[in-house]
């Protein structure tokens, strides 16, 4: 059912490093840049990497049957507003969009209301929300592998249209207690850990939270799907299912926060090889994240106490992708500017 | 013969703060963005601030007579070859600016070569490189003020350009060595704290580096121009003329990495209110800079271990910094967009 997903290309890998030492600049003195070239030449299996323009961000919209547990102040309909709000252009993500030049596409995966076609939207609703994952699985198996589809659709449908980037992004409220059952769940990290405050909850009703995600994640199935399927979201199926299409394309997504973060270890546990055409676009101030970041090994490229989700985070970081890519393929050599290099 | 430069706005800022949370999204949840937002709109004294586009960027090149004490192991040459680099295109500065739509200004304000005109090149020299702050001063008074004056009229003429974003950038073999000795001289930190590895030295080399910088600290005047005439470079003088020209004119500043942040130390001693028109842009792997930024009480954007200098760090956070602005403008309200707040 999963699209085959090449590893990076040792062979580009190498191409790309020898290539960073030629240019004019101290070596290594783009720090973490050179590594985020070097990663996308890999991913590519081509040096240089091709530029990641133009980039689109696809905003998994869904809602959650853990709101009725209380674990958000936010009431539900609060997720299809701001849909609505994405396809009025008014949200942050729109505005952070606009400028880097990224298109928005909204995906229905399952918000609790009906959504009027409208342009921007696309329909992959799986259900009215999740089921309640403190009480039983949040999906049946034929709604993961429904979600994963859903994702890797958008996926191949966004680079049809011509997306060399793509970014996730979501929207859903009590999203970030889903994600941090299954960051405990694929990391192994203890409920307290890795459980934020999301978009802003009191002491108790963050102790309530934690005791949620722990009860949730009692007793786990083995398998990956069967996991996701237990405590996961509709989002974290089809931001799943996005990941290893984009990563069977060869073209790079760019992961934005915890609910991504939580995703992505879901990709990593059906298909290994997707997280190499990763790149982590920031990290939130949800703990979670950084757990989930630690595990797969990725880096986060904006570190400014972001905790908003919609993509945000991916969408300030693709600006500095693409500028690290861009200095592969347009900064003079030594040799071709005349510029000494030091003593080795 | 400083131009006057006005505090931020305490009305700009209070509105700007009420504002961010008055738009659709947590409070807070844009983190470390919604300071800088509040930041320029109390700066620009309005709120929104205006959106900080177009940005230009200027390179201020300036070679070092501490080169001769073999503080680096690159030729002193290597400045006007990069002068040269830029010129033509091709250094990561030119890709990086290419990326974000910044335009490139190079100012010899003290190479060591003569430099031929050129599209781009501002003429104004002031000597063939400081003279060795290890033995003596490394400018005249008169010098510094020239020096000064220079970064002012730069900033005046990019802003009547249209620019209404500076950014600050730099070229010059050794100037990693002044910039410490400057650190030491105006955060009263110790030389090996602030002391390091510029663009790439060996144990030894960093040992006679700070070596130097304690010695060229270990008596110094009282007042800040002395103390830039002694230890600075030509290039920090004119960036810290740079700085306060452009908050003279409500123009924000976005600051590269540790020789900006040594020139901002300048910029604050001579005109305190200038910082309030400065963004830190990056955190550079140079301790010296994280000391500098305390001092100045900036956090910078982005944190990816660069140590290239040029601009490159201002050049990365600059989209993020409009993404922040953009913000202000763009993004609905919960009572526009029909969005619920939450209880608070």
């Amino acid at each position: 059912m999963l699209p085959s997903v090449s590893e990076a290309s040792a062979s580009a890998l190498a191409e790309a490093r020898a290539h960073q030492d030629r240019l004019t600049k101290p070596r290594g003195s783009l720090g973490v840049l050179e590594e985020v070239a070097v990663r996308l030449a890999g991913a590519a299996g081509v040096c240089p990497p091709p530029m990641p323009t133009p980039a689109a961000l696809a905003i998994f919209a869904a809602d959650h049957g853990v709101h009725a547990q209380g674990v958000t102040p936010w009431p539900q309909e609060v997720t299809v507003q701001m849909v609505a709000n994405f396809l009025a252009g008014g949200a942050v993500a729109n505005a952070f969009a606009a400028q880097v030049g990224a298109s928005v596409t909204v995906v229905d995966v399952g918000v609790a209301a009906d959504l009027a076609d409208a342009p921007g939207l696309v329909h992959h609703k799986i259900g009215y929300g999740t089921a309640d994952l403190s009480l039983g699985p949040a999906m049946t198996s034929a709604q993961v592998v429904e979600a994963l589809e859903a994702g890797i659709s958008v996926a191949s449908s966004l680079v049809a249209q011509g997306a060399r980037c793509l970014i996730t992004g979501d929207m859903g409220i009590a999203n970030t207690t889903a994600s941090a059952a299954l960051i405990c769940a694929f990391t192994g990290r203890d409920a307290a850990e890795v459980t934020g405050r999301g978009t802003g909850i009191d002491d108790e009703m963050h102790a309530h939270k934690v005791s949620v995600v722990r009860r949730a994640t009692a007793a786990l199935p083995e398998e990956p799907m069967d996991v996701l399927a237990a405590v996961g979201g509709f989002e974290h199926a089809a931001i799943a299912g996005f990941i290893i299409g984009g990563a069977a394309l060869r073209v790079p997504v760019i992961l934005d926060g915890v609910i991504a973060g939580a995703a992505a270890l879901v990709a990593a546990a059906l298909s290994p090889a997707s997280i190499d055409h990763c790149v982590a676009g920031h990290r939130s101030a949800e703990p979670g994240h950084a757990a989930a970041l630690d595990h797969l090994g990725l880096r986060p490229l904006v570190d400014l106490e972001l905790r908003l989700g919609e993509g945000t985070g991916g969408l300030l970081a693709y600006p500095l992708v693409c500028s690290a890519v861009r200095v592969m393929h347009e900064v003079a050599t030594f040799d071709s500017a005349g510029v000494t290099d030091k003593p080795v």
